[in-house]
């Protein structure tokens, strides 16, 4: 999950849409082979306005797959970016899929990567945009699972010739497990809900369903941002929490600006209020990714960062500070995170974490659409400046941006919101470091939908490749997983 | 269910649109009481190209609900046609309401009755037509059922007041039994597959969910209407297949022409093949039409008929005739459906269950873009002249006449197929003398998804009002369907 800029857009309203964006990048080649496939499908797919067709990236490995076994599909939901980034960044995925024979496919989520719509004009107006919505997403997973799972050659007779001879030919039912993580664990759950004939099981990992209005309390986030410092070092989110005030009182002078600016290296010399409080945004945004990314070895999914990053920076704020000293250990933990080399020569606050890239504006548009999730600080139980929850201004604001109209309600309506009784083979895992966690299922709803917490993992570091740095109850959940996909790839035949 | 011309169009392609529809008729005055309400929904739920709103009609009668005391929503959604055709004609929602303490809704379809989305321009252009489909359905009645279960006040709260404070405030939830018949009962079961967390269970009356393609064999539909015939009278199926060649003898010379005419006293004398070709679909729609409503007793659902239609045509053909007896003795049977009063001096073909209305103008575009449902004859298991189904004729056609896409599969992949083994809480109930129980789901599917078969009853039968002239196995299909609902009940809050 990308943390959406546009809360904190609200608390800095001077701070450009994707000024903050963290980049997902692949960091280099995939340590995975596959063949990379494209697949035309409706632009929409739930009305008759608008017949274009887009063509969707997939990406399909076939090397471990024996069909005539029974083996599954192992489908990766893709979510909010390039879809080889999130090949490369899913390993668990990879590593299990040889012992089940597993047929591998990753799909790109539309509007991101090489699956645009509309090309360059995709995000331009919202006769373009408004089909980025998670339902129309779905919509085209299951045009591509019915594709690969029904011969081409079946359905033309189907069409074309008429009689008996082809009706009730059962296409072979196979079983699809689905994959995801963040959103696209959000979408892997949503998947079997919605399509359960056509998907046997979901792996729903850190997905935080109910991170929506009226159904979470919206300050959990910063508050596991909070506790994910505090484990660390107690004394490192109280540092934190008087950082703000002590960043405006330096940048009352001219004094004080030119200090920060040349104690911390920044590229571009602070100037004024508004550079002061892009900085404090700068580093807020900072402690909650990395806080998503606080790995136990060194990762590059937002960024290249160490290994234990928020323990990496929280070293140097060990003991009660105040004033410069706090700005000095606090630039020292930054440079954990954005210059663990030692290579950089200055701090560019607009590019660290802070590329914007294709991706995260598509997500700024379904921010603004369905993806309303309501995050919250009040400065005492969390870390931050105090930063309501404003959903007028919010609605307001991307009226204003984006020229969308946003529907806060739509997806608990259209998903369920908490009502998930009958839902089915369904795993949603959290890790408890992770901040969307408080909106996840943390509890079992059914007999088969069930929560697993991984208590030393953040955000779904269980679907990451195996790694000796790994926590054991992760090792653990992973063999858990592969467990219950035996289970229900062995239900689906028994049918 | 309204039988598809288009079906028959491809037959005989001469013939316009809307030239055979069935009419729903009311057939007065409602012997029910409710209150009419609109409400506000969007008219594109799944993508924001498009922000307008229209206001749905709906009918809702609270006088015997009792909310405190965990009572249900009896819910229908409504169909093809004006909603209070539907109200009037399904009784055993009305009848059932007061001893389960339920509020009484019933639907409006998007694009019938009072429910267009765009006045009288709704049907003009796939811009404005195209936002008729089942989805965008069951997202309205989403809308409008979450509208009702919650106060307007808590969302506004929620949406405007930031803080904990309405946080996890959960709107009491209502058990809501949803009920449709035909393409209504299709729409019910979608409802609850779809929205579980909303639907607690769903009566499908007489839902052909799998009369399409690739799901069923296409002549299953004529073979059920020709038994249907068969059963009242072992000779009437034969006489009829015969007819066609009688009238096509006839048809061929001025003098039969000219006999025809007057000996079945058509308003507009037969002139040409195209008119004989028109007076056989006539008449193969009205055995279609017929057999779909072949109740025990009077009824007007499909126009003004005694009972048992069937029963009364056939009693006029219950020995085997060729030539212009078969006419005669075919004329007198119409007669009985047409005319049963007396009191009409001649046949209009274009009016006899032909006048066309908005209701059918919708379902044929609904038929031409998802709605596809396969009939074919081959006029030997049943009695029509052969009429192979013809996907790529059908698909022409509706681009040709309506300009509008077709999606054959679209339903198929979207709502499941066959694949239904997660299902919950439905019944499906399928009258044997329906030609649409050929489509429907005839055994149970899962343990609480079961299967009710009315041998002596029609399309929907037991959705209407309780009769003395019901068959037993009605009469004690509905106590079932209340044992079962009292059970869903009784579970929902058990949660």
């Amino acid at each position: 999950m990308l943390y959406s800029i546009l809360t904190l857009q609200l608390l800095f309203p001077v701070i450009g849409l994707s000024a903050l964006a963290p980049r997902i990048c692949n960091g280099g080649s995939s340590p995975y082979t596959y063949k990379t496939e494209y697949f035309d499908v409706p632009v929409d797919h739930f009305a008759f306005t608008n017949d274009d067709m887009f063509r969707m990236r997939y990406l399909i490995n076939d090397s471990y797959w024996k069909p005539n076994e029974g083996a599954p599909i192992f489908f990766y939901t893709g979510n909010e970016g390039d879809i080889e980034s999130f090949a490369a960044n899913t390993g668990f995925l990879w590593e299990s899929a040889p012992e089940f024979h597993a047929l591998i496919v990753f799909a790109e989520h539309r509007y991101y990567g090489h699956s645009m719509p509309y090309g360059n004009k995709s995000l331009s107006e919202p006769k373009y945009s408004g089909y980025l919505t998670a339902e129309q997403t779905l919509a085209d997973y299951v045009y591509l699972l019915t594709n690969l799972t029904t011969s081409a050659r079946d359905l033309r007779t189907d069409i074309f010739v008429n009689g008996k001879k082809n009706v009730n030919k059962r296409t072979k039912r196979i079983p699809i497990i689905s994959f995801g993580g963040s959103y696209g664990g959000m979408l892997s759950a949503w998947f079997r809900m919605k399509y359960p004939g056509l998907v046997t099981g979901a792996l729903a990992s850190s997905a935080p369903i109910w991170q929506f209005p009226g159904l979470n309390d919206c300050h959990t986030f910063a508050r596991i941002v909070t506790s994910a410092f505090e484990i660390e070092e107690k004394s490192c989110p109280h540092n934190v929490r008087k950082l703000w005030t002590a960043i405006d009182e330096l940048g009352n002078s001219k004094e004080g600006l030119e200090w920060m600016s040349t104690n911390w290296k920044l590229c571009n010399a602070l100037k004024n209020k508004t550079d002061v409080d892009n900085m404090k945004a700068w580093i807020s945004s900072a402690t909650i990714n990395v806080a998503m990314v606080n790995y136990p070895y060194p990762a590059n999914f937002l960024g290249d960062l160490p290994g234990h990053p928020v323990r990496a920076f929280c070293k140097h704020l060990d003991e009660p500070m105040e004033g410069k000293d706090l700005l000095t250990a606090t630039f020292k933990g930054l440079n954990a995170w954005f210059n663990h080399s030692g290579s950089a020569k200055c701090f560019n606050l607009s590019s660290e974490f802070g590329t914007s890239d294709l991706g995260l504006d598509a997500w700024n548009y379904q921010s603004c659409t369905e993806m309303v999730m309501p995050i919250c600080m009040d400065g005492k139980q969390d870390f931050f400046e105090p930063a309501p929850w404003d959903l007028g201004a919010y609605v307001n604001d991307c009226k204003k941006t984006l020229k969308m109209s946003t529907r806060p309600y739509s997806i608990p309506k259209l998903f369920g919101g908490k009502n998930l009784e009958t839902a089915s083979n369904i795993i949603f895992s959290n890790g408890l470091l992770d901040p969307w966690a408080g909106g996840g299922v943390l509890k079992n709803v059914s007999e088969s939908t069930v929560a697993v917490l991984l208590p030393s993992a953040a955000h779904h570091l269980d679907l990451r490749a195996s790694n000796n740095l790994d926590p054991p109850t992760v090792t653990m959940a992973r063999k858990f997983y592969k467990k219950i996909f035996r289970k229900w790839i062995a239900d689906f035949h028994k049918q």
